[in-house]
């Protein structure tokens, strides 16, 4: 038989003794936040306090958009007929693919592209931004990120450059997001906003996080909304219910503030 | 064709409007933690800043716990055919059961057996412990949260038991949980020390969570450790590597505190 | 590190060959059908060619029964979000449950529970069939596999008792699920006909193959029809599209006979 | 709300009559073979008993090859931890890609490009094959199906072939194949035997199966195999075992033939 030992720099686990990326997990608990230690068990080493802060805000900012999204629809079928739990949840995050959720990794991609056109060469954000939104137009594909089937203003976006701004994480990758916004309106005589994929794409390149953990961000900060909707389900609703995908209405709490 | 219209209580969209439990996601970004948005699109209002550092802290206790659960092996074997990242946290999710995570849902069920006794028939702790562990002795059922394969003293349960002191977050349940292992020393003489599982039992119990919202935050909490050990996977090991599930050595950072 | 050598009954592989419970999987194709090897697979030994037509006949009764039930919905959403199609199948298998396609095992249950009261206590079908039909409506239990929300008489439970009879499979079974109706409609006065999970399960316990293994057969007889949903939707609706769960039409060839 | 009325070209159903593509499902059943009414449910019409045969030859080809595929891994370790049946076959879906069963897709392609070059340019199947290896050769790219890692005449590929020409499938893919066989030992000194995978890849040519449901046939295959698996863990294996991946030993029913 071969010799089947191999490495890992996740977890180190000893008797009464378990650490994450070498720092014991019962001294981070109270300590850092759970947008920390995300970053911290992703990219390995701990981030700043302001890092932390960001992500729980990325992760917030996508914890639900109601009963329509696929995820949601595909765990509350799931769960509708009897299911448990972890099974309606991988359903819907079985759901969570190129085209639900995946513009964020997209978008990073696009939003690199450009900055490789600006390091290589020294030209400015405009001028590459130019370049690319002409390239993608030549070959007939879209930029992911932009755009949205409701929201023309997507109040988290603002919320999330806001963030990125006052917490200093940096504006790099946002500049060129917002002049990609400029470049498609201009091209195509029609605004498609930077929507919220759009902008935390912008944010996890800022962090400097790889576009192939991007779509981990989405299922990390949606599994709480998709709990949410099973749980309703499985407590509210008929079992083996037609599920209509949009005839439905929200009777939650009233519009309130903090 | 039937009438489908249906009621949710979770999300209300309109356009440029996301509200969560009835308060904008947009506001929620930046003002408050993640354990907190979890608090509140499960149980359906805003916890305070303690009960969410507490949560944070129950999502950082469990983070991960290595290569060797069956989540992370089924997730690295997935992902070692060439799944995309979505499916293979999908199938680690699939493994998160009665025996894998699944201790917290019975364990809160335990300590809210005991809590029932004591509010029925206003008998003490000790009483209404030493009734359960016979009950279950009786009928050959383990109390689950009890013991560990590797860990004696696990830290992360002091440290939720402390954090719980600290932050008022409650100590009743804590307190039936400490007893049961009192009681469960007297009566088999062997120590079977609270686990991790059973401490954050303790800890939702103490925060009114239901049981069957048990699973949720040990698959909220794992979420990111399962996407570590899918992108370690991916990016460092051989496709199609057979995948012993104990040979493995950590070769992380050094120990390291903060 | 513990000795992990373990053992298997299923499969021996060599090089050049490969064998199935004993045979040489070479020598079993175009030998023997689908049918008989997945009995032989399931239950260790070869059976009857006339086995063999049985399992195909409850195969093909439950390969699809159209886009309304929730394996098919679920697979056809996450296939409407890019997935690939074997994610989009995973998702449907996970809505196999109690309540979709759980029938089959429940059945099977109650049907050995009337044939445990006949062995031990000398009794007729009849009697045993009033004992447990009592015994359900005491404890407001229904019965799995009686009754449909589409079909009064099931053309495929009428026709998989007819090759019980003609491939001579056996009887008693059957006839305990059609006293079973007989009872109901009895005690209920209201016709609760066997449906084709019903059917099937009478089949399987004349079979003698194991409840455990019911669910088995419904996911293994539904998969192509899944995969027919999925590549449907594949090909020739929009990505992304609302999918509603009643309000479609049937476009495929007109009916026709063999 | 917009109009969601859709149509599908699959079942008709109406009360006590399912129809599969047109057909009588109570018809078909008893009358045509699984592998038929895979190809019906797939292709739309009814196949020859011949093509039903080789399909059935197809999936018994595939039904299992042993413990040690990540599918059947995968499978196992989710059962392990108590999980229903159906979750530790999705479990098992979702480890078949383009590393694990996907050799058949790809190799339908390359298959397919040889199969374009002669028909666009009427050459030789020699001479169109021996293109086709040099482009692969000239950007580092493997043709899926040919070579494993345990077989070096796979028994199950020399059936397949006996089997497509006695019941009269076609030749042409199959003479492709070869002379891929045949081209790949020339260029590379070293032979490499066409798989399992490249003998079924052939064959769905010769059905005139679109590539995109290759897997599925490899799924549909494998179904009971991972069923069989899932069963042996769940009643032989102790629960929550380390399922070491190579180290187990066969001790089924002994070597025999029908």
């Amino acid at each position: 038989m071969s010799d089947l030992h191999w490495k890992t720099g996740i977890c180190k686990i000893k008797p009464n003794e378990v650490r994450l990326r070498g720092y014991r997990v019962d001294e981070l608990m109270g300590q850092i936040s759970f947008g920390q230690v995300v970053y911290l068990a992703l990219k390995g080493d701990l981030p700043s306090e302001n890092i932390g802060k960001m992500i729980d805000a990325v992760l917030v900012s996508s914890i639900d958009h109601g009963a329509t999204p696929p995820s949601a629809l595909t765990a509350m079928t799931i769960a509708s007929t009897g299911a448990p739990l972890n099974a309606a949840i991988a359903g819907g995050i079985l759901a969570i693919n190129k085209l639900h959720g995946g513009a964020i990794e997209d978008c990073m991609g696009a939003l690199l592209q450009v900055d490789d056109k600006i390091r290589a060469r020294q030209i400015s954000i405009p001028v590459a931004v130019n370049e690319l939104v002409t390239e993608y137009k030549e070959v007939g594909r879209r930029i992911s990120g932009f755009g949205h089937r409701i929201h023309t203003e997507d109040p988290r976006t603002i919320k999330l450059f806001q963030l990125a701004d006052s917490l200093k994480i940096g504006s790099h990758f946002i500049a060129i997001a917002k002049e990609i916004e400029t470049e498609l309106a201009a091209q195509r005589g029609k605004r498609l906003p930077i929507n919220v994929d759009g902008a935390i794409a912008a944010v996890l390149c800022e962090l400097e996080l790889s576009p192939a953990l991007a779509n981990a961000f989405f299922m990390i900060a949606r599994l709480p909304g998709l709990v949410a909707h099973v749980h309703e389900e499985q407590t509210r609703q008929r079992p083996m219910r037609a599920i209509h995908p949009e005839n439905h209405e929200y009777d939650g709490p009233a519009d309130r503030s903090l």
